[in-house]
């Protein structure tokens, strides 16, 4: 098999050489920054995408669910950080996977959790909130120290995520998030240190602040992923380009709706996700931005709405369209909003290689 | 195991008193309406609720995709219709299933689609458009008798599906749409029979037309799924009650965000999906209705923003939330937008049954 007309449709394509041109880049950047890459693994969910990404077999990388630690170790992973925020019912499943001579960290916000940790004897990072976006502790905060005191000889460092770098609009707001996500896990750790507890690991992370972020100093790791395959809302924020988005829907073309000047295709949200992540953007990409089977895009085309297994294509400008371009059964690549989202759609990559499938790589789901 | 304590968060709920509830009362009603039920399975993907349903184990049902026409026929279903646009490449595997004694059928609305089928000898509903809401050919369009003479003596019915029902906001606005559901679809059957081409079937179909609707006259069978589960755009639009609502995700409290009155949980968009159905409803119930861990629902908590594996609940009117109620590790349950979008999203049920656990039930998923 190495035509598209072979694929069921939908099916999900993702592009190797696109791919490794993403993960090169930032492997270079990072190097050059003299700060180590920890792989958020959340995105591809899959063990060669992440071999390909770190260069290594065996780790740094991130999980945001123990299933996917579960997976990675079955493939011979040892360096792994849970970057979601432990509960003590899950510390039996952290622990099991400890004996087998894993390092799985896991992190912490609250003395509840710490207390846990330390007593599980496992290590965790303190989750700090350098944005208000999400968890963690805000800097200045005085629970910083009792989380850290809970853990103790448990502390393995101090992590935050600037997810704020989602909804800025400039690289120059890019960079800003960023020194403010480096200074304030920066300022956290040293705090600890102050009190006398063993702070090693300092963490950041976010495709957008590893991309831009011009200073690293006083970080040891970066925890980046969606970068692997980037998608409409990083291209939207000018942290890549269109044509450096490695991963598409490939779809059939299953009807023509003349009075709406719509095609119909049978790549709908279950293909696509219901993610909208473009939609408070400049550009508004619909549920998707429209390619030929090449990948070329029509960029006149989106997907402007979706049903489960329907996809509704049309012009932007809600022009009619020349159907006898888009015959029966002829097929499309739909770009996605969320990489991380529409890959969860699916159970398999269909993995080109010079525009021809070279290979079907697997994808982790669950919990 | 029949502690929701010994279950991993997130998970899939499934009350099944609700769901024998739910198909009990839609069973009854279109029997008292004189009209076949031909479940969609696109909803559960799963065959226990299938059988529960239609209360026979070989159909009919309806499928959104061929891998659940594979599922449900390697279960002993043998009457299935495959209710989105053939495109011709689909044909050979449609063919093989019937090479089994399958009763699986198609749907067109197009000449060209038509022919495919026609020359396959596969039987084909055409598919009507009642509301301009997607795919189908409208009524007085002469296409319709274009493709029902391209299909001939492989003409197997009409179909439709309303879904306008989904748009409008009232019982009265969804009488009017099922009544124009039915008149469209058959409408279109009369013209294709006075021109001399069989049309038995004739199908409509939408939980809230199904509901709602006050005749069937000349219908021969009804097609709805997701009255099993219902969900909380169902309960906005008044076609149920939110206690009719069988399907919630369990999380586990994660964190408290103290500066923002957030409760971090550990069931983000991966277990709910982002379907925002409610977005433009009169309440807007954002990622979901927060429950307690027995099901009943916090009026005042909604999940009000999601990440990939982090679920944010705040009060609806912002005010600070009493956190000693939901310590780190308790668990809340929280009914989805839309079950089909929710399910999606999981790869098993967790069935209660008096309020404790009885069953792990599986979902089909993928094409």
């Amino acid at each position: 098999m190495n035509s598209l007309l072979d694929l069921p449709t939908p099916s999900l394509l993702l592009d190797r050489d696109r791919l490794e041109r993403n993960v090169r880049r930032m492997r270079e950047r990072l190097a050059s920054k003299g700060v180590a890459l920890r792989l958020h693994v959340k995105t591809a969910k899959n063990v060669e995408v992440a071999r390909l990404a770190i260069g290594a077999d065996t780790g740094p990388i991130t999980v945001s669910t123990l299933a996917e630690a579960e997976y990675f170790i079955s493939h011979g992973f040892t360096d792994i950080l849970y970057a979601v925020g432990i509960v003590p019912a899950k510390l039996a499943r952290v622990i099991e996977l400890r004996k087998r001579g894993i390092d799985l960290k896991v992190i912490v916000d609250s003395v509840e959790a710490a207390r846990a940790a330390a007593n599980a004897e496992v290590p965790a990072l303190i989750e700090i909130d350098s944005d208000g976006h999400r968890a963690g502790i805000v800097p200045g905060d005085a629970r910083l120290l009792e989380v850290a005191g809970a853990l103790g000889a448990c502390c393995a460092g101090a992590m935050t995520h600037a997810g704020d770098s989602y909804n800025v609009r400039s690289v120059d707001a890019i960079r800003a998030v960023a020194a403010r996500e480096r200074e304030a896990v920066v300022e956290c750790a040293r705090h600890v240190r102050a009190a006398g507890i063993t702070c090693n690991i300092v963490s950041v992370g976010s495709t957008p602040t590893a991309t831009f972020g011009e200073s690293f100093e006083g970080v040891t790791e970066v925890r980046v992923g969606v970068y692997v395959f980037f998608d409409l809302v990083m291209a939207g924020l000018g942290v890549c380009a269109v044509d450096d988005i490695a991963l598409s829907v490939l779809g059939s073309v299953i009807g023509h709706q003349r009075e709406r000047h719509w095609i119909i295709t049978d790549a709908g949200w279950m293909a696509m996700s219901r993610d909208r992540g473009t939609a408070n953007h400049a550009v508004d990409q619909g549920y998707g931005l429209v390619c030929d089977a090449h990948g070329r895009p029509h960029d006149d085309l989106i997907m402007v709405d979706a049903n489960q297994e329907h996809g509704i294509i049309a012009r932007r400008d809600g022009a009619p369209i020349d159907f006898s371009r888009f015959p029966i059964g002829s097929l499309v690549r739909v770009l996605p909003n969320h990489a991380c989202a529409t890959g969860a759609q699916h159970r398999a990559y269909h993995v080109l290689r010079g525009g021809r499938l070279a290979d079907t790589w697997d994808r982790i789901g669950g919990w």
